[in-house]
C-alpha cells in the first residue's frame, strides 16, 4: 500500500472507501443506514475500522475515531455517509470529529435526508477542515438506497422476486410449483431474504405452499439480526391458524396486513397465535392498498422488503409502481399453462417500450438457471 | 505442433478432430450432413483439408485425399464422419481410402443411417486399415444430430425460438411485440435462422407481424445457401396475398402448410403468387397435425427446421413432444398481459419436473437480455 503524502491520491481514497464499504455491509441497523468508517495515518497505515452496529448505538466514525486512540492527530477520517450534524440517538458526530485531530474527511455519500437541517460535510468544511465528497459515490448511495427512500419518501425500499420458467410461470396446471428454479437458486434467495427487514407474501402463496419465509442459515444473516419480519398480504384474514406461518409467530415475527372489513374473532385468533394484525386502507378493487401498507410498514420502521410472490399481490405492486428493485431466477423449462396466470397476474403496458425493466441488468449464472437483478425502471407512458 | 510419430497421440488426433469439425461447419450441404476432413502427414503436418459442400458433390474425404496429392502416401485421414461404405450420388469413399495409401483413418463419428449396410469403418478395419473412431465423439455427433435424426427417424430435427420477457411474454395486452428483446438478439437470430433449412411460424405470427423470415446478412449463410425456406403453418389458408412472404415467394421459397378442407381457391391464389401448398392431415382440434407436417417436410428434403413462434404453433409442438432443441432469449422486461396466452399456449406437465427442460443450458448474455440453448428433454410423465 502506497504511503499517503500530504496531497490527496485519489485511488488511494477510492481503495480506502471501498473498504469502509464493505466494513458497513457486515450489520443492517435498520431504521438507521448501514455506515462504515476507516481511520488512515498519514503514512497511510489504517488505524481503525468500524461500522454502525445497530439504531441507538454509537455511530461508526465515532467507534473509529475512539478505537484510532492517538493515532488519530493528523490522520484521514473516511465514512461511507455524511457525518451527523443533528442530536439524534446519539451526539452530532461534527463536534467529535472537530474536536478529534483528524485533518482530513472523505465521504463516500450526502446524507439524503431531508429532516435534517445542514450539512455535516458543510459544517466540518466550514471550521477549515478538508473534506472531501463522492469518492465511491455511486457504490456509497447504492449501499444506502432502501433507507435513503425510506427517509426521503417515508416507504420501504421493495424488492420483487421471482422464480419462474422460460415461459414465465410458477407452477403448473395443478398448481405444483415444488420445484421451478434449483437449489442453488433457493440457496441466493436465503441470502436476499438475509439482507432485506421483511420478507411479504400474498394469501394465495400463503395458502398454496405454506412456506416458512425463514432465513435457515443463520449465518447468512447480519450481525445480529434474527429472520426479517415475515408479512403476509390478507385482505380477509384467511390466514389459517394452523399454517407454519402462525404455528412459528412466536418465534418469527409475523405481521398479517388486512383491510379495514376483514372478521375481528380472525384477528384475535391470529394475535392468540402471536402474530401481530394491522388493518390497512383497502383499494377500488376491494383489496389491501399496496401503497398504503408499504407506508404502515415504514412507520413501524421497515426500510425494505423482499415481496416473493405470488402472482396477485406481484400485479398489484407493478400496477402501483411500487418495486424499487426486481430478482429474478429463470429456469429452463417450460411449465405452459394455458389459461392460467404467470408469474405476475396485471394489466401490463400498452407497449414493450414502456415495460417495467431492469436498465442495468445483472445476469448471473445460478446452477442450471440464470438470475438476473437490478433497479427496475417505470418508464414513462408513452 | 509436434510431430507426429507412429505411434498415435490422443491429443493430437483431438485437435486435428477439432480442425475437422470447424471445416465441416462450413458448409450445410442438406439433406447431406456437414462432414469435414484433414489429411495429416506423419510428420504431423496438414496436407489438406476439406468439407463436403452440397448433395451429389464429392464427399469430403474424396476432396481432401485428392488435395494432398503424392502426399497422402504414409499419411491419416482424419474425418468427422465414418466414410460411406455404399454407392450413393458417388462412389464409396472406402474404396478410394483403401487405394490411396493412407496408413491410419481416424472418425469422429459412426454413421447413424440404420439404411446403410455395412459400416465404412469396419470395412476399413477389415481391409487391415488402423482406424479410430469417436475421436472428440460428442462434438462429432452433435454435429449431425439434425441429419441423424432426419435420417433415422424421417423426421427433421426441430428447434424452437423463444424471445420473451421476464414473465414470459411475446406481447403486451394491444399486441404490441415490437421489440421485447434487444438487437443484439435479434442479431443471433438472423444467426441461428442462417444455421437452418427452413424457419416456420404459425398463421397467427404470419397476420400479426408480417414477418420476412429471411437472412438479411447473407454472409452469415453457409456458403452456396440462399436464405432458408419459409414455412407458415396455415390449417385455413388464411395467409394474405399482401403479406411481405407472399410479395417475397418469388425471391425465397415460401411453403404454406395447410389442412385437407382448405379452400382450393385460396391454394391456387397462393401458388400463383409463387408459393408451394402443401396439404397435410389434420389433428382431432382440425389443425394441421404437426407431425405429419415434419414428417412432409422431411420428405422435401428439410433436414432442420427453425420454428419461431407464435403461441399457438410452439404450444401445438410442445404438446406433441416435437422440438428436439430451444432457444430462448429473455428480455429483463415485465409485460403482464392478464388472461392472455404466453409465449407458449398449452397445457404443460402436471408436476415441474415433468417439465420439458434443457439439461445442460447455455447461457450467455445477449446485450441487455439473457440467451440460452441447448437439446430439450422431455421427462417421462411421474
Amino acid at each position: 500500500m502506497p504511503a499517503q503524502t500530504t496531497r490527496p491520491d485519489p485511488a488511494f481514497d477510492l481503495a480506502m472507501m471501498r473498504v469502509a464499504i464493505d466494513e458497513a455491509r457486515k450489520a443492517m441497523p435498520s431504521p438507521n443506514p448501514p455506515v462504515g468508517a476507516l481511520v488512515v495515518s498519514a503514512a497511510g497505515e489504517i488505524l481503525a475500522t468500524s461500522h454502525h452496529r445497530r439504531a441507538g448505538e454509537e455511530h461508526a466514525e465515532i467507534i473509529a475515531l475512539n478505537a484510532a486512540g492517538e493515532g488519530v492527530r493528523g490522520a484521514t477520517l473516511y465514512v461511507t455517509l455524511e457525518p451527523c450534524n443533528h442530536e439524534g440517538r446519539t451526539p452530532p458526530c461534527v463536534d467529535t470529529i472537530l474536536s478529534s485531530g483528524i485533518k482530513r474527511v472523505v465521504v463516500g455519500a450526502l446524507d439524503p435526508n431531508p429532516h435534517v437541517a445542514g450539512g455535516g460535510a458543510q459544517r466540518l468544511s466550514d471550521a477549515g477542515l478538508p473534506v472531501e465528497v463522492g469518492v465511491a459515490g455511486a457504490e456509497a448511495r447504492a449501499l444506502i438506497a432502501p433507507w435513503g427512500k425510506f427517509i426521503t419518501n417515508g416507504l420501504p425500499h421493495v424488492a420483487l422476486k421471482l422464480a419462474l420458467s422460460l415461459d414465465g410461470r410458477i407452477a403448473t396446471r395443478t398448481g405444483a410449483s415444488k420445484w421451478v428454479t434449483g437449489p442453488e437458486a433457493r440457496a441466493k434467495v436465503q441470502e436476499l431474504r438475509a439482507r432485506h427487514d421483511a420478507v411479504a407474501v400474498g394469501i394465495g402463496t400463503a395458502l398454496a405452499d405454506d412456506p416458512r419465509l425463514t432465513v435457515r442459515e443463520t449465518s447468512l444473516l447480519p450481525e445480529g439480526r434474527q429472520s426479517p419480519i415475515r408479512l403476509v398480504f390478507d385482505t380477509r384474514l384467511r390466514l389459517p391458524l394452523h399454517t407454519r406461518l402462525v404455528q412459528t409467530a412466536r418465534e418469527v415475527p409475523t405481521w398479517v396486513l388486512s383491510g379495514a372489513e376483514a372478521s375481528e374473532e380472525a384477528e384475535q385468533a391470529l394475535v392468540d397465535a402471536g402474530c401481530v394484525v394491522l388493518r390497512t386502507p383497502t383499494s377500488a378493487e376491494g383489496r389491501v392498498d399496496v401503497t398504503a401498507a408499504m407506508r404502515l410498514c415504514a412507520s413501524q420502521g421497515i426500510v425494505s422488503i423482499l415481496v416473493e410472490g405470488g402472482a396477485e399481490l406481484a400485479g398489484s405492486l407493478l400496477a402501483s409502481r411500487v418495486p424499487d428493485e426486481l430478482h429474478a431466477f429463470v429456469a429452463p423449462i417450460l411449465l405452459g399453462p394455458r389459461g392460467r396466470p404467470g408469474a405476475v397476474d396485471w394489466a401490463g403496458p400498452d407497449t414493450p417500450v414502456e415495460a417495467p425493466r431492469i436498465m442495468d441488468p445483472r445476469w448471473e449464472l445460478c446452477g442450471r438457471d440464470a438470475y438476473v437483478n437490478g433497479p427496475l425502471a417505470f418508464p414513462p407512458r408513452g
